[in-house]
């Protein structure tokens, strides 16, 4: 018997997984590696960060997953770096050799420049940041009821969120809801529902990606849920109890305790390893650029997807960052694989948009799918009903459903647990 | 109108909450102080740690259960002192007046004298505690699962569980399960059905409060579900590789890479604190003794309740560790302040215990209510009747049946998350 074709795939979500799942009726050897255990639905970390989910809501084992594809193998470990030459992954701990390599990292927080600004302005790639972003929502209220100077206590109630993408607009809704809504009766020295809400830009409008039209349709959704929206400016600094902005001439300072960064993504480490060892620049954005059948250029058997993945479409438009065009990355390299394997040809991967959409709160949002566009209940609706049929898993659809349903009636969100370290740096007065 | 009469309650368990239900009619100030702002249903966290339940489904906002309770305040702070000539708690970060004192603060592990067991043992009272066993108990098999030395490999793959009672009991059964059930099929190197899961007790029985013929069953259920038990076997040594016991004479090393506490409990801090300052000394398993009516002797407004608090009930045998003594101490407290602020006389407390009950596994049980023992599968449905039932919130209630009846089904457990810092301390060869 001929020794298996080995496919060797980096990172375990959404491009990487759907690539492992495609290939399970391949003469392959298949190997997943990823530094966690499990699939992570990311459109859906703002709902942890702000407690209407919990967690494991959005996380499914990667070897449960993938337990019944006798093909597959699943390894926790951190890919750090690539030898070309020799068709081997280098682990922390480790090595791994290959025939095809899939590299699916996904990103990182990108502070243009300012790593200083992550202490105090947490981004949203990982359970971790969800839990951490809730445990800083959370304590702000509680220290805003214990605090007496009028000042300061407004300092606790000032959130301002970077960044008005998907992620920074289903942030902003979440937190006005959390605020008008979830907390009412909760306090009895604060009003949470006074809470001043900021969505900042740098660009003229919310949603930029979208059509011009759902973006002011957006903007009027957030503003009717009080989010404060101030587009075409940027952010100068981010101190502990400050974050300074600047919207044309002078910069301003808005005392803040809680800047949420929703606002830009770099490649990751392994991103930048494999520029080093393949000899290839990084793009704007971090990102790297790949062949129309995402192979990087001069190595045919390497192939970037997902994130980290830059190639114009014949639209000349670049891939967004999304999901859709993960998975259809991941699908499309594995049946390249599949097809190289028995001599055939694979045309040039292309996306095939179904459209974008984004939630505004609990009943609001806009939908753009390419030949028709929405918004308000209809869009929330379809929203709804798309991210629940792509959660991997029937129990986590049935869960998140019932869970989903109750937030719904009850106007509560269940989950909002303050954990992790550092519990109360509470202020002094009473 | 005359000042209203101020009751502090620290500690937000079934002990403190349960006393400010109580409160919602009286004409009292309540300010509940806790350093969490959730309460927890302890009883279900061997459910987190092995990945069945998610923190969120066994802990609920404590600003959300008392909403609607105008006499109550929540506070979120830490508790450090008591100074009863005054009538105040000190607070980490301030102080309060009190004219009633409910201490409620829980317990903490004890590794007796041996602190630095810790680090390689953890103990089950916290969220944070939970979510740490799981990711032990789940990185053991990541880890066995790249270990190509055979002894070594066994050692990821050995869990020792100290301590029989019903915490250690449920451990155990649920690792078994985890080993025998939920993991089948998920790896490719290792069979998960051959880890080794020890219960050690240094008693000559498990669940030793129970009558001796349910202990039996309780071990022959672990038994048949592949736990070894060990009793009359204590604890001379635990290291980051092995665990050192003693049986009769001489010492004897386990190699095992995993070993989770669940042997004993002393005083918080707090408890350590009020026993200074009202000159009391901490009892054996470092409780404070109280008079009949739960007061500290000597100062009548200070009550002590829940697992901190010591006094033999008429039977002469002390008060167990258990959520129905708190709630029921907490509700007794309650209507004595209540009784006494219209000058009635409240008889002594008495515990009416409605029974003892312990899982193990995913359909088998011990219980013990008194005027009937029983054990299998009945044991187990009324021990989910049970727990359901006091689970604070409707919500909580929906979500955790949702999941169990899912857990049940398809004999996963979804919340299996390897989640916290230091993700991958995983061994070299590949």
């Amino acid at each position: 018997m001929p020794k298996m074709h080995r496919v060797v795939i980096v990172g375990g979500g959404f491009g990487g997984l759907y690539a492992a799942l495609t290939l399970r009726n391949a003469s392959v050897e298949v190997t997943l590696v990823d530094r966690r255990n499990f699939h992570l639905f990311q459109p859906l970390l703002y709902q942890v960060a702000t407690g209407a989910l919990s967690p494991a809501n959005i996380a499914s084992p990667l070897r449960h997953i993938l337990r019944h594809r006798d093909n597959a193998t699943v390894l926790l470990g951190e890919a750090i770096d690539i030898r070309p030459q020799e068709n081997v992954l280098v682990l922390r701990d480790g090595q791994l050799n290959y025939d095809s390599l899939i590299i699916a990292p996904g990103t990182q927080n990108n502070y243009f420049g300012h790593a200083d600004w992550a202490r105090h302005a947490p981004g949203l790639k990982s359970i971790e940041d969800a839990t951490e972003m809730r445990r800083r929502i959370l304590l702000a209220f509680e220290t805003a009821e214990r605090e007496t100077d009028a000042a300061k206590r407004q300092a606790w109630l000032t959130f301002v969120v970077v960044g008005g993408g998907p992620t920074g607009v289903e942030l902003a809704g979440s937190l006005a809801e959390i605020a008008r809504d979830t907390l009412r009766h909760e306090f009895r020295s604060i009003h949470p529902g006074s809470a001043v809400i900021i969505l900042l830009d740098a660009v003229d409008r919310v949603l930029p990606s979208y059509p011009p039209d759902l973006s002011a349709k957006a903007a009027r959704a957030l503003q009717k849920l009080g989010v404060t929206l101030e587009t075409q400016t940027s952010v100068t600094d981010i101190q502990e109890d400050f974050i300074e902005v600047k919207h044309g001439d002078a910069p301003r300072r808005i005392p803040a305790r809680t800047v949420l960064w929703a606002a830009g993504v770099q490649a990751s480490p392994l991103g930048q390893a494999l520029a080093k060892a393949t000899g290839r620049p990084l793009e704007r954005g971090g990102r790297l650029a790949v062949h129309p059948d995402l192979s990087v250029p001069g190595h045919e058997t390497i192939f970037v997807i997902g994130d980290l993945a830059q190639c114009a479409g014949p639209d000349g438009k670049p891939w967004p960052g999304i999901a859709p065009v993960a998975m259809q990355q991941g699908r499309y390299v594995a049946r390249l694989i599949e097809n190289r394997l028995s001599g055939k040809k694979t045309a040039p991967f292309r996306y095939a948009s179904k459209g974008d959409m984004a939630t505004i709160g609990r009943a609001a949002g806009v939908a753009d799918l390419g030949w028709v566009r929405f918004d308000g209940f209809l869009a929330w609706l379809a929203w709804l009903f798309i991210h629940l049929w792509f959660l991997v898993g029937f129990e986590d659809r049935l869960l998140v459903f019932t869970q989903w349903a109750w937030n719904y009636i009850s106007r509560n969100r269940s989950a909002r647990l303050i954990t992790g370290e550092n519990l109360a740096k509470i202020q002094p007065p009473l």
